[in-house]
């Protein structure tokens, strides 16, 4: 990261406060952000008036609604590659639980993507929603910056590696957590479930947690809320397990 | 093209009809189809009952699904680009107006996809929306063998070159065959739309015009049917009035 930010700044002229936004759009994204002024407008809110040379207004709505177009298209090839048994209307509703509104919140939410927001109104007067609308906005700006295939890169790593459990999605898993204590149950093993991070009071919530089973560390996750992370962690122990079973 | 689909058949081993199929796709593309069995599954209606080794259905519905998304997430793009002035709900307005069932079935029916299904249904008692739906599978198809920016081509191509005109769109010129005629009347010039190609009688009908004025050829253009083609030409003059105008 080093060397390639210092060609980035050397070439653009990057201020201190821009070297910082570089870093952590750079650390967020994976990848390097070529034209830092898509990220910026990502998270221009309306209520700061700013407007371009022609007064044409300058928020990240517009980018809103390019990134939930990418999202959508992104969804969609990944559903028709992941589930070739699913016809039209299957596909499409599969889609809509994994774009919704809800889901959309909760995915800005866990980036904090609103300690980036320029705006006039504070931002704890914002609704629910403008964790999504950031999240769409700033995969616009990444399709900008970037085009299609790290747009996909970004929504690979983001939102269906971490979120997209088709077994989940269709009803037939609501918790793996209780799968796996369902399970321990009936074999009689003891199970745990510990947290071995906890940036509970920063900027950016992380926690850490191990699964033990009898003992033996079984899987480990990492997530915003101690909830999600015992859920990650059991879902991975699960999918071990499967490979175990159908290996025998 | 002769070269390219000699090695193409020579690796692939391509029946006499599909190397048809392939001479016809690849000259409706303008690029090269990689892997026609995605072209083929494009145009599979489900009455044809067939299904692979799993017994999953094999028809084009997926493919309209994929499809579908890419269309709209490249014409999106496109207005992004094309309409800097436009906010979220303009985008979101005229995005609908250009993939419109209407206009889809419009672009299918241009292209004559309908002459490739294969039914047991004959097509004579389709409805309006197979032509819509068989050009949605043909996106989902090139996605499929060229990946997003072919499918950025395709419907550039097709799509937004021929079709999409942002004042029209927005209601702001409903005719530039009415406003050439107003201004030549306006300007006591002579003027005159001459057809010069007409393959009225085959499968895949075209029309191409001449527009005159004062006895000069100004604009010629090509359509699929006489009255588009006259639209298309007087579009083309306009523009090239309006170039003129702007460079006094």
């Amino acid at each position: 990261m080093g060397i390639i930010k210092k060609i980035f700044t050397k070439n653009t002229r990057l201020s201190p406060e821009d070297g910082i936004f570089f870093d952590e759009i750079y650390k967020m994204l994976g990848f390097q952000p070529l034209d830092l002024s898509h990220y910026r407008k990502a998270f221009i809110h309306r209520s700061s008036n700013k407007t371009d040379e022609n007064g044409n207004p300058i928020n990240y709505e517009r980018l809103e609604f390019l990134g939930d177009a990418m999202l959508g298209s992104v969804i969609a090839a990944h559903l028709f590659n992941e589930v070739p048994t699913g016809d039209e209307g299957y596909l499409t509703k599969m889609r809509s639980k994994i774009v919704s509104r809800e889901h959309l919140n909760e995915l800005g939410r866990d980036l904090d993507l609103i300690k980036w927001v320029e705006s006039k109104v504070s931002t704890q007067h914002f609704g629910e929603n403008i964790h999504g609308n950031l999240f769409e906005a700033l995969i616009g700006a990444i399709y900008l910056d970037r085009g299609f295939t790290y747009c996909e890169k970004f929504i690979h790593k983001k939102v269906i590696l971490p979120y997209v459990d088709i077994a989940k999605l269709e009803g037939k898993v609501i918790s793996y957590k209780s799968l796996v204590i369902e399970w321990c149950q009936k074999e009689k093993k003891a199970f745990q479930y510990e947290v071995y991070e906890d940036n509970g009071t920063e900027g950016q919530k992380h926690f850490a947690v191990k699964l033990k089973i009898d003992g033996r560390i079984i899987a480990r996750a990492r997530a915003t809320s101690k909830k999600k992370a015992e859920e990650k962690a059991s879902q991975r122990a699960f999918f071990a397990f499967q490979e175990k079973i159908n290996k025998k």
